[in-house]
């Protein structure tokens, strides 16, 4: 095992990153040592970047930043049982306790102490990361690295998507980023009779069309509300799965769903912004669930589901792969608008 | 049968309301008259009274006004068969029209062409009142007249309170208006493990304490926020009942929402205001039920229980009485704050 | 219109059915008379065929039989208004009171005065047939007769299939017979991760991997719990959808389910038989769905959402056509186990 | 701390109990160990005690028995930090492996590899028990000790209780044994409309009478499906809970639910018996709930939640108490069906 290793780091308070050697990390009792072999770049990342209002508040730099990715195991504590050295693992970035109330009542996701790794503690832009082994889900060993890596922004998807029924239903999918465009996969494959979407780039709404959207709109130059409203015969959707965090695409998904349908969120508008619950929530009978991570491990078991049957297929989405060395050209890449997915490798 | 009936009448677009002499109403063959027995004012009642913006926007003067009574069948149209002359009913006020999709899938409730009563087509100020035979609601022959008339009202709070489980859960109503008091009913004999509520009327407050609100606050004085974290160890409550339409009561029920919480909301703000759907909703990974009217029959048969088992006494609610002559009195009661339930005789 | 028509007659308490010239039916005032294009033959057809103790201790004959069709309006009783003349239609074969608790509670589908066409009134073995115009089901006017006759049995695969989530889960279908071959279809449409089916025809397991079925196996030849436990490590399934009501499929199917899965069971085992509630269903935290008939209208809407979005196609689940009046070969057909769906044509 | 302590043990395979001095036991790095104050008897502890056959093939004696118990912490392991020495505790008595699929998907009560204390390693019925910290659940110190004792088995009345809601219906609880009983004041706190209750002991129907049953039979005199149909005019119940086991009780009990009904099962019977699935659940559309344990740890807040805002009061089952030493007597107590729950004092 070397002493050191390759990591992006932010070095100080303040926008930028650095590529940087640094210690290779050790473990605690019921940790694991893993060998990163891909990572994708999250919009959290960018946030990271360029230290936003956020990210000041919150990250304590000097840190290695990143959450996503997968790797093999190569060590692990005194107290690990339930993986193994040479284990093919992805991982859950958040880091739970346990022992509150809500991580008692199945609520781990939404843990009242999380710790998210490349945010709160060392992430995984790196050529190893230190995890604890029940954050670790085992990956069959032929799955192709990227894919592995994009497990669990994927599981964000799944949880969106499986929030409320879509299966015969109409749904409308408002922002095709990749988790948006992972959420047009997982209404397809759980159903749904037919998926609009809507965006701001031509790019991704072209790629939402390939992976299954019925209908796309850009809402730089078309009204989603006229649009919908004429592809349902005036009814609208029953379910709505918001993936923008946009004030407009938010009011605009609530007129568009119809009465008693419901709507699951997973975009984050940034901040307050006016909005008429009465209108669009309370007289008709709209059902909205905040969705926030991936529910442990119920998510995770219907990822893997979705892809083992091949009723998922993510490499479309992944269109973009860079040595971890090349990250200021992957980070650009991400921030153009102009990609799905974009991996590194180390 | 007479000819003509007293009736409170709004006679043209405008404020103000009159009493006057009109028709007794004629049938259809699915139809039944109904002589009022007793009648019960909601804030509907109100806005009509004033002919504010949704009023005016929505009433097609001249009209009876008024939903929510009780009475007695004098007359069954030809086609009648669930119902007979001598029933003693309570009605509900939303008319449906059974064949459209949300009809047709266990959402009449929120039909598509409800038509209300004493605001679509004449309402139950009035001596007799004309009503769809599927709108009619037996009850038993010795229930109160006030009680009875009250059902529909009821029907609201059973609504937003059956809408997620509250037993053994911290519930906050916020609002404690006769709708907000009812639902504090249905809450305790639900089996909520404390009851916190708030409201701007000492009066309405002090009902609260009386009818099994384990701790009220004025928000004009104190801190709901405050006071309830205190109350519940930092932990906040684990359903929000929203009664009131209060900008400020909604961000504070959120607020004190415990992450993964629920919350129904019932009370409408009128218009948008600044809402942080992400740090309320979003990232907390809360459930937001939509409250709409009753649901039809569901919520009825549930007020009947709620009702025959002793569970919840409604007559703590009905603080004032007047004949329907002095209606003008009955309004201004309601609108002092200073009430319950008001109820009028015919 | 003529006077009279063609109809399999049931003309009196015994086995064998006739075909016979009879009045054409007149209708009410909220029926429409339907001229038949199509209609498939059900199990249920065949136990009043054969005057089984159900069927002696039920029907009344003379009797015109059968109750899965499609075909045109022709005409409407006065206070028809929701179909028209020309409209093509199925029909839900459950004629419903509307006024029992259970109707009124979105159960209409177990309502306690459920009368069922060919079964408690004339059928659609006919050239013509009057129906409740609420029963009447519109299609698109270019949907092939076949696909269209067998919506109504469809909705009994929809109902099953969809009363507990599939979407990336493992399910068994016990039982290959026609609905349970659309019960394949419903959940490969739906996104089940793999579906097992097990049955004593080799013509339909054949049929059933058409139709995506990813495994299956012949009970007379094989251990359907060694194959399954076998094929899913150990784990058993996710959900059970039993579709024979065969004991032995019954407690293979329950004895496969993983702890705390869910079993949706609408195959009819006749009679009481040996069960173990305690290992198969209580110690192991199952839920169980009884299935009967379809919801009205929720499964209706899912149906109709599946087959126009092309998720699924009920084509090759017909096998055999028949004219009407070779009936006798069609229930043979029907009755051989050699078939999936079988349809006649007036 | 003490070397020996006197404990009741199974000392071989085969019936009886002994009372002997044995060693205080040691404990893990992740344990604690806890003085007891209060344990109770559970019928599983009269299978022990009689070396039924479900014992004679899972314990490997010698053991102490006993599983449901509180006392206070004396020792920690040296990685516990969820409690503290001097705490309060009562235990849930299945300890579960946290790691297989059930534990990681909200399942934990039916975990893969549950181990029962007084079961599958030693129990309660000793001076000293050594628990895994994890599975301790602390109680206010004031809280009494016999009813401390009694929440692990609370918990199975409250995990029945709370399967399907009850409130404003009419529930029908078949025996009132010890869990019944308490199940009985889950449901009048759940706010169900009328709660009949069915036994073969007039000293537990008495009981559950006081308990707030609205009406109570004794099967080996009367007919309950004659008396409870009379009760509700021909309709039935909404929910059966069923907690004795008896064939004859789950026919009655699931004969007396109202089409689309639903049914929670905690009663064991032992095997197999003649059960008509067809008539008695799938053609009316009920729901099963297989009960087992208590769910980890949703029911315990529900418990806890009951219990403090003074819904539930379990000091009236409590009828018997004796000194550990007096065990013989205290088994034969609770095996005569003239008691509710039995507890001992070390």
């Amino acid at each position: 095992m070397p002493k050191t290793m390759q990591a992006i780091v932010k070095p100080r308070a303040g926008a930028g990153l650095e590529l940087r050697e640094v210690p290779v990390p050790t473990i605690g009792a019921r940790e694991a040592l893993v060998k990163t072999r891909a990572m994708s770049i999250c919009g959290t990342d960018l946030h990271i970047l360029h230290w936003d209002p956020w990210a000041a508040n919150r990250l304590k730099p000097p840190l290695i930043v990143g959450h996503e990715f997968c790797g093999d195991v190569v060590e692990i504590g005194r107290d690990v049982t339930q993986i193994k050295i040479g284990d093919f693992v992805s991982a859950e970035s958040h880091i739970i306790d346990n022992t509150c109330d809500l991580c008692r009542t199945g609520n781990g996701h939404i843990c009242r102490n999380t710790k998210i790794i490349g945010v709160d503690r060392d992430g995984c832009y790196a050529e190893y990361v230190a995890m604890p082994a029940e954050n670790l889900w085992l990956n069959p060993p032929d799955m192709r690295a990227e894919i592995a890596a994009l497990m669990e922004n994927f599981g964000n998807a799944v949880h969106t998507g499986m929030a409320t029924p879509v299966v015969a239903r109409k749904v409308l999918v408002t922002g095709c980023g990749p988790v948006g465009l992972m959420t047009i996969l997982v209404a397809r494959a759980a159903g749904a009779r037919s998926i609009y979407a809507t965006d701001i780039s031509d790019y991704r709404l072209n790629l939402a069309r390939q992976l299954g959207a019925t209908l796309t709109i850009n809402v730089t130059r078309e009204k989603a509300i006229e649009k919908i409203f004429a592809a349902t015969d005036g009814e609208g959707v029953d379910v709505l799965l918001e993936m923008s965090g946009a004030p407009s695409a938010i009011r605009d998904g609530f007129a568009l769903l119809k009465k008693g349908g419901a709507a699951a969120l997973l975009g984050l508008p940034g901040k307050a912004f006016e909005f008429d619950l009465g209108d669009l929530v309370i007289l008709r009978g709209i059902t909205v669930y905040g969705i926030a991570g991936r529910k442990l491990w119920d998510t995770w078991y219907e990822a893997r589901g979705l892809i083992r049957s091949g009723a998922v297929d993510l490499s479309p989405i992944i269109t973009h792969k860079f040595k971890m060395a090349d990250f200021e050209k992957a980070f650009a890449t991400m921030e153009s608008g102009e990609s799905g997915k974009v991996v590194m490798i180390p």
